[in-house]
């Protein structure tokens, strides 16, 4: 048993991710927002438009942070090995993640950005993030507005939230992190085929509508925030049924 | 002797205070950032292009922000009537005014508009405010930042100010009021104007360097927060002061 280091967060283990962008201002705008608050691992999936020489106006002098930029086709690549996702969404959703503030939301990832790197992803400017990339996060960020008009610009949500990581960075309490080793996202992931597969495998999915009862048990294991450990378990578990399956 | 009203601070108290506007799309998107934080009123100080299509098109559905904004050939009239003006800027200035984080800054605006109007002051997208502007004002805004690239876009630092006022509107206290009445900006313009003649007349003012001086007496004028009562004392004492000199 080791503790892990009591290191403050340092910011690059925080990533920005926008997915499915459309307009390249919002880009440039994101990584202007980014760099004045001391961020600068900014990740695209699937932008409209990129590069773009409106993104690089919008960008000003944070040219840098949009050169570094890592272009994606799926969010599963821009996810690839973080400990911790949050969700920053207009609406509540039908599945009930956790919902937190900015400030809740930058206290936890600036927590969790101890243990390894950590995602705050934003969806496309008119539609959000959908029901299904927002099961592959752990919480929900809800910015808290004008129920009349609660459609912030793209480029000023990722302002404030990174200035809310930035204060959160500063306050990080240097006490020792509980032991707690986290499971990476691909192993996660990993996990969640098995499972589907196994459920297939034993006849418990109903074919006809398979989503909506993974995405519910998606919910229920990224509220857990599973250890590397138990998901090995859960895999064992998941490889033992599938095999009684086949030969029962 | 009564005491003020215990009424929470209503939004329609802060004034949101663009000068020198350069870019369009910076008026238009902070009449969005505005409007999905609950605030309404935009009062423009000599805007290089408004109204403007550029404008329309950033504000998305905060159209009726822009439709109702107050434009202004100079600050002073953007400022009329407020009892309390906080002032946003980027840098720190030689005249040491207070200097508040955005959330202390937030909090004293909702606690000050139960007074009366209260308005926060955004300089242009280059150059920010005059030291001339910042010494209308009782107290600075400083965004915390990365010291390497601390120039946020316009719109978003006024999403940033919108959002702590918002939280802060929602967590004011309810408690009474200390006895108050703050002297509204005109008549404490009027007190300054009456005061830099009086020096004159009184043939302190060193001719070659006025500036300087006053300036350093709006500081300190205006960190007191001077009362209506207090500015007729004042005028009464300068107008004393002159006719002595006069009959002298």
């Amino acid at each position: 048993m080791s503790t892990a280091p009591a290191n403050a967060a340092a910011p690059h283990e925080i990533r920005i991710v926008l997915c499915h962008t459309s307009h390249p201002g919002n880009i440039g705008g994101a990584a202007r927002a980014m760099k004045t608050m001391g961020l600068e691992r900014l990740h695209l999936v699937n932008p409209k438009h990129f590069p773009s020489a409106e993104a690089d106006a919008m960008a000003a002098h944070a040219a840098d942070v949009l050169a570094s930029a890592s272009v994606h086709s799926h969010l599963d690549q821009a996810l690839a090995g973080t400990v911790f996702v949050a969700a920053c969404t207009a609406r509540s959703r039908g599945l009930s993640h956790a919902v937190l503030t900015p400030r809740e939301t930058a206290a936890r990832l600036a927590h969790e950005a101890s243990r390894g790197p950590v995602a705050l992803i934003f969806g496309p400017e008119k539609y959000g993030l959908t029901v299904e990339e927002v099961s592959r996060c752990s919480v929900i960020a809800m910015i808290p507005a004008n129920p009349q008009y609660s459609s912030l610009n793209l480029a000023a949500a990722v302002q404030l939230l990174a200035y809310e990581i930035r204060l959160a960075l500063e306050a990080t309490e240097t006490y020792p992190q509980e032991a707690f080793e986290p499971a990476p996202y691909e192993d996660v992931e990993r996990l969640f085929e098995h499972l589907e597969q196994t459920l297939y495998d034993i006849e418990f999915l109903d074919p006809r509508n398979p989503k909506r009862l993974m995405q519910r048990l998606r919910r229920l294991f990224q509220r857990a925030r599973l250890e590397r450990e138990e998901v090995n378990i859960l895999r064992g578990i998941l490889a033992a049924a599938q095999k009684r399956q086949r030969s029962g």
